[in-house]
């Protein structure tokens, strides 16, 4: 296994998937700390290595360049029981992944971001995001009620991506006591992450 | 191979790539066309198959649901050189499917929509939705300037993610005049998949 080198901020659910799966998989890499809010994503050297301007990125040794997070994760994870051997059991895996990345993260990450990176007054952030991130998390409970993972009966990738921005919700103004079975299913994805409960700290 | 139904509106290219896919690998399906815009996705019976109330929507023989057109793609075309069999053009390929839905998608299909089925007039849409959609337009420029698919030598499943609105950017008033390498692509992932150029229907 060559050595990778990962482009990401530790504050961002989506570079922190990355990284959770390398360290779940064993796997070597450099991480380089990136500050979006300092422009460091929009730096000649940086668009040079990720001409979409987003973290996170892997780069391997040789220099081949691998963007968007959940591909990193599905890169890193190859053969490996985070995803399901069953074909239709990876297709829902996937489904659940691109879900995420439509439905969810625009929704609840954004949120998070404006309130508490950069500032904006909660009246002033769009209604439109409290009502799609509660939606999203309406649409978790729902699946969640009665099965402890997304797929399957263990975690797979699409618990990862997934409890990246969940676990972090309350910090986008989004209360899980609302969805119990998220909720739950929060803590025992961090347990299987090995994480601290995100829910305890700065509240 | 079990028959599979494929809820979808002919309008959406969201659902027509899973209505091409299904198409290439001889497979059996039934077509159930929606009218989203008549709120055919929000009925209760609609609600019961697929919770998230959107379109594409796959069921197998059986009742299994798989929703999220890049992941019905995906189990469709499984085992097939649509998707690369090396470990890292696999990756590559499901970054653009990834990065597809999240920065192409939400600008290029969402500003054809609002012009072409919801009749918004153009001086009250979003300004952001043409400048993220003409940024969207330039990542594939820059890609696809010295290639002729979006990984490898052949068409995969990125091609058929991105083809989707790109090759309908104009009903969204894209100009794919200024982005030459991405309409030279246009044709050919069309003729690759059997289609009328979309470029020249209701110019």
């Amino acid at each position: 296994m060559s050595k990778i080198r990962l482009y990401g901020a530790s504050t961002s659910g989506n570079c922190l998937k990355t990284r959770w799966v390398a360290d779940l998989m064993g796997r070597e890499y450099d991480w380089q700390e990136m500050d979006v809010f300092a422009g460091d994503t929009r730096t000649d050297a940086y668009l040079a290595i990720n001409p979409a301007g987003q973290v996170p990125c892997m780069v391997r040794e040789g220099g081949d360049v691998l963007a968007q997070s959940n591909a990193i994760m599905l890169y890193l994870a190859e053969g490996s029981a985070l995803i399901p051997d069953d074909a239709f059991d990876r297709a829902k895996m996937f489904e659940w992944m691109f879900w995420e990345q439509y439905s969810h993260e625009p929704a609840i990450a954004v949120r998070r971001a404006q309130l508490k990176f950069m500032n904006i007054p909660e009246a002033e952030i769009d209604p439109m995001l409290m009502q799609k991130g509660r939606r999203a998390l309406g649409v978790m409970e729902l699946r969640l009620m009665a099965r402890d993972f997304i797929v399957g009966s263990a975690m797979t990738l699409a618990d990862v991506a997934l409890v990246a921005y969940t676990r972090v919700a309350h910090e986008g103004g989004f209360d899980l006591e609302d969805f119990p079975a998220v909720r739950s299913w929060v803590h025992r994805v961090e347990r299987e992450l090995g994480l601290e409960p995100a829910e305890y700290e700065g509240v």
